[in-house]
C-alpha cells in the first residue's frame, strides 16, 4: 500500500472544512485507503461545539505539509493550502468554491460543485460508492452544510443542498432547524473567545 | 434563460475531444440547458471515421471563443483550448489529466477522474443525472474511450473504463475488439493524408 494521506482543509479552518476532513477520511477508509483527517490551524468554538456534540476527536494538527499526500478538501488554492503544499503530492480535491491555482502533474480526481458545502458533495461521494453514512457521520455532514449555508438561508444555497439536508437530518436523528439554531449561536460566540487550541 | 454554451475540446482534437463535445452537449441539452458542441480545430481521419459510422454531423468550428460561455471537456489547460479561452466564462469543465492552470472567478463544475477516457465520465454523468444514452451516443462515447485507451491496451486503462466499455458496446450494439480494431486502422492512417477541414 502507498503512504498514508491526509485529508484537509483550508487554512483558517472552519465547521465544513474540519468535518468535510473527518468524513472523506472516513470514506477512503471504507474504501480500503489508508487516510488520516488533518487540519491546518486552530478549531474554531463553533467546530469545537459540533464535535462535542458528535463525540469526534479534533483532527491532527499538520504543520508542515511538505513530502507527504494530500486529499483537500474544501478550498483548492495555493493561498489556502497547509504549509508545505507546494512540496506535497495532492492525490484528490473535493470542494465547492472558484476553481484555483492547484496544478498537479498526473491526473487526480477533482470534484468541484457550485453548492452550498463541501459536505454536501461528501454525502453524494457515500452514496457513489455505496458507503453507508452513520448517524455520527451525518451529524457531521449535516453540521458542514448548516455553517456554510447559514442553516439553508445563504444565496448559495441549492436545491440539493436542501435535499441533502433533509437526509442526513433523518439519519442523524436530529431537526434541522433546531439544531441550526443551536449552531448559529455557537457561531455568534465567534471572537468572544480566543479559539482554544 | 443564460446566453447559450458551447462544448469544446482541446485544440487539435482528438476522438475523445470531438465526442465529448457532442456527447456533453447532448447532455446538458436533456437537462434543459442550451448548449452546441463546437471544436478547436480540423477533424482527424480517426475521428471522421467515428462521425460517418456514427452519422453523425461535425461540430462547429469555434475560431474565437471571447465573450463566450465555455465547457471545456478532455482538457483544463490555456496552452490547450481554443482561442480567445482567457476572455470566455468556464461554466464546467469534464477531463481526465494532470490539474492545469484554468481558474475561474466562480465555483463551477469540475469533474476530473483518472481514467481513461473522458467518454467514461461522461457516461457516468448521464448516469447520474438518469438520462439514457441512445445507441449512437453510446456509439460515440465507445469511440473516444476506445481511442485514448488504445482499445482497452494504453496502461491509463482501469477497470471502470472496461466496464463502460462493455456496457456502451451493449447499447451501441457492436462488439468492441472488433469495433476497435477498425479504429485503431484508421489510426494508423493519421498522417497518410492531410487532416480534412
Ligand atoms: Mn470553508
Ligand atoms: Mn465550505
Ligand atoms: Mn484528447
Ligand atoms: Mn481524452
Amino acid at each position: 500500500m502507498s503512504q498514508p494521506s491526509y485529508v484537509i482543509g483550508h487554512q483558517q479552518p472552519d465547521t465544513d472544512t474540519i468535518i468535510s476532513a473527518v468524513a472523506y477520511a472516513r470514506l477512503k477508509q471504507a474504501q480500503g485507503e489508508d487516510a488520516a483527517p488533518a487540519r491546518a490551524g486552530a478549531i474554531n468554538p463553533e467546530t469545537q461545539f459540533v464535535l462535542d456534540r458528535w463525540e469526534v476527536e479534533k483532527p491532527a494538527l499538520l504543520e508542515d505539509a511538505a513530502g507527504e499526500r494530500l486529499a483537500l478538501v474544501d478550498h483548492n488554492e495555493h493561498s489556502q493550502t497547509v504549509s508545505g503544499a507546494r512540496e506535497a503530492e495532492i492525490t484528490d480535491i473535493v470542494d465547492h468554491h472558484r476553481i484555483g491555482d492547484v496544478e498537479t502533474s498526473s491526473p487526480i480526481f477533482f470534484r468541484n460543485e457550485p453548492v452550498g458545502s463541501t459536505a454536501t458533495i461528501l454525502t453524494r461521494l457515500y452514496d457513489e460508492a455505496d458507503v453507508e453514512i452513520d448517524a455520527q457521520t451525518a451529524g457531521l455532514l449535516l453540521s458542514g452544510l448548516l455553517s456554510d449555508t447559514v442553516v439553508l438561508r445563504s444565496p448559495t444555497t441549492t436545491d440539493t443542498d436542501r435535499t441533502v439536508a433533509e437526509r442526513l437530518a433523518d439519519i442523524a436523528d436530529v431537526d434541522y432547524e433546531t439544531y441550526g439554531k443551536e449552531l448559529l449561536q455557537q457561531k455568534s460566540k465567534l471572537g468572544e473567545k480566543e479559539p482554544r487550541e
